[in-house]
């Protein structure tokens, strides 16, 4: 199965292209700049291989990742999550897409939620791409500990969605180390899910720790 | 310190009652029958007993109990959590008030936060007890699981307050064995902690893990 993670180059995206290749998928680096694709897969495969992995890590314009993949990972920070749905529409079509988006505002030292009136980003997304499968995933992954391939952990991964298009990504979830997928409903339900990170970053910031996430026990 | 647990003969009042009469604190159950309340606090008692505990529990009428304590925990319904709070306004003037509250709605087979337009339940008590230190915690406490003096659990309770109230919270969350405190904010920042309880239930339902609560890692 071919995993397109666009905006694969930064924040979410990094962890996510190297931990998939690892469980054994077809991993393509999206980016707006071809050339920071490429840069940065040959970056990841370097990293894999001092592990002792020889996987091939592909890479593409997010355009061009979007044609290729069965699935598509929106790592893209929130500013610009709506536009390259947008813009990307046409070759989303048919495929199941992954929103991983927080929609936030910060008042003082305080981060709240902050959703579209569609109710939540994963039903906005899923109102542009009105004819791919829309599931949401990966909210409440620190980013920096997930890019670290040193990093240990065990955290729970709510997925939202509907029929097989969440069945797969939950799998997907699962084939990951350290994660564990979660069934939390409908995509309707994304709003519960895309507001703990606000409150995972408002723990953080009182608290002292760091990378925090969350385990259902 | 007199702790009143209004409504703490039932739901999340019941382990609370227990709990913080094992960790100290002076402990009165309040209900809207005073017979009720005596019932249970001389139930609670005989459990206590059974585990080597000789500690009393008072007992009293909601009003009652709201004018004797320090500390009022609402372990009431959210459908009448609002009416007993304006009930009870001027017993509970000056006084430290938390709210365990969590407004929602069920469509289908998942639930949803449904806030009221203050924001959060924490905020609309606030706008009643307007001469009351409002806190909010316990939020997403597995009210049965709770209530089992048997049961070993480690969760975390996020609180959301200001100033030396939320402190005296936090301290009295941190007092019962296998719940960490964690500051999550001021009181606005409850909406956050508040659909989290939703997002709980939908997992419990579809994982078949019973109990939840959270913990963040």
């Amino acid at each position: 199965m071919k995993i397109a993670v666009l905006g694969g180059t930064g924040n979410i995206g990094i962890g996510l292209s190297m931990r998939l290749s690892i469980a054994g998928y077809d991993v393509i680096v999206g980016s707006r700049d071809e050339k920071k694709a490429e840069e940065k897969a040959r970056e990841y495969m370097s990293v894999l291989e001092s592990m002792g992995y020889e996987n091939e890590i592909g890479y593409a314009s997010n355009r061009k990742a979007s044609e290729l993949c069965d699935v598509a990972i929106l790592a893209i920070p929130s500013d610009y999550i709506f536009s390259t749905a947008e813009s990307l529409k046409d070759v989303l079509d048919g495929k199941i897409v992954v929103s991983p988006a927080v929609p936030m505002k910060k008042e003082g030292r305080t981060f709240y939620y902050a959703p579209p009136p569609e109710g939540s980003a994963a039903e906005k997304i899923a109102s542009i791409l009105n004819n791919s499968q829309v599931v949401s995933a990966f909210h409440t992954i620190p980013a920096r500990k997930f890019a670290d391939m040193k990093s240990v952990f065990n955290w729970d991964v709510p997925v939202c969605g509907d029929g097989e298009a969440k069945e797969t990504v939950m799998e997907i979830v699962n084939s990951i180390d350290g994660l564990r997928a979660l069934d939390a409903g409908p995509l309707s339900s994304s709003r519960l899910v895309e507001s703990v990170t606000p409150l995972l970053i408002n723990v953080a910031l009182r608290s002292g720790m760091k990378d925090l996430s969350i385990k259902f026990v």
